[in-house]
């Protein structure tokens, strides 16, 4: 067996990695100094392995800067999703189908407004009040609650909701799945029996299964839970939390009835459960519409608040509220699992809050989503399909169409035709259920396409 | 009882946010417009509301810009940590510590290098590149296994340790405790054994207690784990991984020889457990340093890195690599609890590792990092301490003080003289053993202060 040199080494190496794509077309390769001083080469291994490498064609030196990766290199990457649409339609696929988008397809059974509707907040304006102040804060964890001046301004966004709670009974959290993933790890041990809408937010129920909570649903209405189920498993079960959203419910765009809204606040006292108020879409209703936190004062209910949707999912911003002592623990327990949230994200987010007319920003979603809302269902109501409800303004309508028992039929049917839905079966914790209904992005929704497809 | 009129009630509940604190002086109040439209008041009420509270003095009309809380206005707002030190010294309370400086104390216990060491890195020079390219992408989740641009940047970055990993075997998490989250998460079930170093990673011990794992220690010698200890424990558990950090251990300090790498390898293979190479520190170290991970190149192996420690923990960027089937199922368990990580944190460490000269400001964080340790050596050396390790170079060092037998007992001297100091307890699984070790950071070591209360 032949013995590398150091140099020839070196050079295999970095062959290596340009052919896999660790380096691609256009990279520098770290400079002299970096290899000596960090990666320990001396040199001579240095200069004689970027000369090799320089004369086989696969780097250029450029005057001054360094060695790059040249154009036409040898370079075998994978995509990341090899396979969009060969795994099962569960939910890992439905959430899958958020990340990635197939171009030309239109993405009726995403969850996420079109993005033109948030970029009148443009993130990039808020750079200079960001740094501001003490910017030495932006490199350290920041407050085990999250940032404080955030949670101030969060606490008046509650205000506006009739909810009264303090900064101090505010925990920021990376979105509002990432408060109910701190939620249900606080509370719930494996075999704790938890109540949840069924439809309901179907990420919800893969964390619950993933915790080994037993799930008894209770069936979603107009006008929120079927109060009859509901009583029915209070008489039988001793719940520890029941997960609702009050308003803008997804998948079906209903609002809870007051008089529904105060029989859950009082039936959480007599059977000692806590209510979990899910308002990740409060952003998308008037903030006068009833919620059972706001019934309640976050005695027996938390409440979990996003900016996802309204401003942007890639800031990962959301809180949870509820009383001082529960929230000390969410703290601690989101200390001891994630450190910390982003310090860098909250400030962005504050500064939008205090100084970039957020709410101006949202009187022109809520007309937007007022418009997109109405032509939904008129569109629906032409081709004959059955809706759910028909909410004033709301980011899904839940509706079904005339022959189909089954919406993964209808899936795979509108999905060579560059539709993508939500079939209803994954918003059940009953999946191998058969389920007619599909949620549809009312932003998508008025296409004279997809009018097209259900008329011919 | 007086029926109040919706303009009183209105100002009643304002007058009680400004009370309580909700709004602050110099805080605006939402504009009338936004009242009407999404509060649902009517202008008239909102009018007489906003009047009724500027004729109190609460509030102050500005021309043009609406009205706002006067100085003077009473305000009862609670601090977020009432009483620092009334805890126990447990593992919140040191997690706690990170988050909250005392004015005035040095943090000698502390985990983080100081601000002036990062602070080269300007992280608001870099929003022109971040919103550069396709500003859309900005408002949504991103790529489920995190940004595809910083993944190609980490593959080298594994290139240099001599860790062979498409970017397709690389996950972002929100820094390092998150993917130890979702690592133990995904494979650890309650009641399952894992092997931890003692001494060892404290936050680690609290993640794998609340997930009912049951911990063997094996404890970390100067030049890495107890082979003797570990090998008793294989003969009679089957421990499903071993969490241990090869490089700059914490709390250390100290590194793994080859010969005991290498042998750690070949058990993991015999016994069939996952090895968890936690490199949070990287950064602060050579490259070249021996690292289990890449003698086992990801086979049975897990990699965890992070920048927070040596870019900005307020950006919360950090990174698991392995597999690439190991990887698929921790990016869909990423995405079922968190749905994703930041955008825009991601881009941020991406445009830094590209642009930002990352390897340069390396050089210079690990030649103030030699200085501090040699001056920390010396300095423990004068006032007769003993230290576990000598390294070159380290962020911490372990050590124990003449006629201390319990570092808790130092921890209550010393507090009161302004030190914070780690004491060695918290960082064993077993925290009520009486230990004698103190975890002392090296930044803050070499003080003349800190020698006279020893010396003195």
């Amino acid at each position: 067996m032949v013995r590398l040199t150091l140099a020839q080494q070196l050079t295999a190496s970095l062959v290596e990695q340009i052919g896999n794509g660790t380096y691609r077309v256009g990279d520098r390769l770290p400079s002299l100094r970096e290899c000596m001083r960090l990666f320990g080469h001396s040199k001579n291994t240095v200069i004689n392995a970027y000369e090799a490498l320089a004369s086989q064609g696969l780097v250029e030196p450029r005057h001054g800067q360094g060695f790059f990766v040249r154009q036409g290199s040898p370079n075998h990457s994978e995509p990341d999703e090899p396979q969009p649409y060969a795994r099962a339609m569960d939910t890992i696929w439905l959430m899958r189908q958020q990340f990635v988008r197939e171009p030309g397809h239109s993405p009726l059974g995403e969850g996420f407004p079109p993005v033109e509707w948030l970029m009148d907040m443009r993130l990039d304006k808020f750079t200079r009040q960001i740094m501001r102040t003490e910017v030495n804060t932006l490199f350290r964890y920041g407050n085990r609650l999250g940032n404080a001046s955030l949670r101030q301004h969060l606490a008046q966004k509650l205000a506006s909701y009739s909810i009264t709670a303090s900064p101090r009974q505010i925990v920021t959290t990376h979105g509002a799945n990432h408060a109910l993933d701190l939620i249900i790890r606080r509370f719930i041990a494996h075999g704790d029996t938890v109540l949840v809408e069924d439809p309901g937010y179907y990420p919800l129920f893969g964390k619950l299964q993933l915790q080994g909570a037993h799930m008894l649903c209770v069936p979603r209405l107009a006008d929120g839970p079927d109060m009859q189920v509901l009583e029915q498993h209070l008489r039988n079960h001793k719940p520890k939390l029941f997960f609702i959203q009050s308003v803008g419910h997804n998948p079906t765009g209903s609002d809870i009835s007051p008089g529904k809204a105060h029989r859950l606040v009082q039936l959480a006292q007599q059977h000692n459960f806590i209510l979990v108020d899910d308002d990740a879409l409060a952003d998308f209703k008037p903030a006068s519409a009833i919620k059972v936190s706001a019934l309640d004062q976050l005695q027996r209910s938390l409440y979990v608040g996003s900016f996802s949707k309204s401003v942007s999912a890639a800031l990962r911003v959301g809180f949870i509220a509820g009383s001082k002592d529960v929230i000390d623990e969410l703290g601690d327990l989101k200390m001891l699992l994630h450190t910390s949230s982003s310090e860098l994200c909250e400030r962005t987010m504050d500064v939008i809050l205090t100084e970039g007319h957020f709410l101006r920003h949202l009187i022109r979603l809520q007309e937007r989503l007022q418009a997109a809302t109405a032509a939904g269902l008129a569109m629906l109501d032409e081709i004959g399909a059955e809706v759910f409800c028909r909410p004033q303004q709301s980011l899904y309508l839940w509706a079904r169409f005339a022959h189909i028992d089954d919406a993964k039929d209808l899936t795979r049917q509108l999905q060579p035709k560059g539709f993508m839905i939500a079939p209803g079966h994954i918003f059940s914790p009953e999946q191998s259920r058969t389920n007619p209904w599909t949620r549809l992005n009312v932003a998508y929704l008025n296409d004279p396409l997809l009018k097209a497809v259900f008329k011919g």
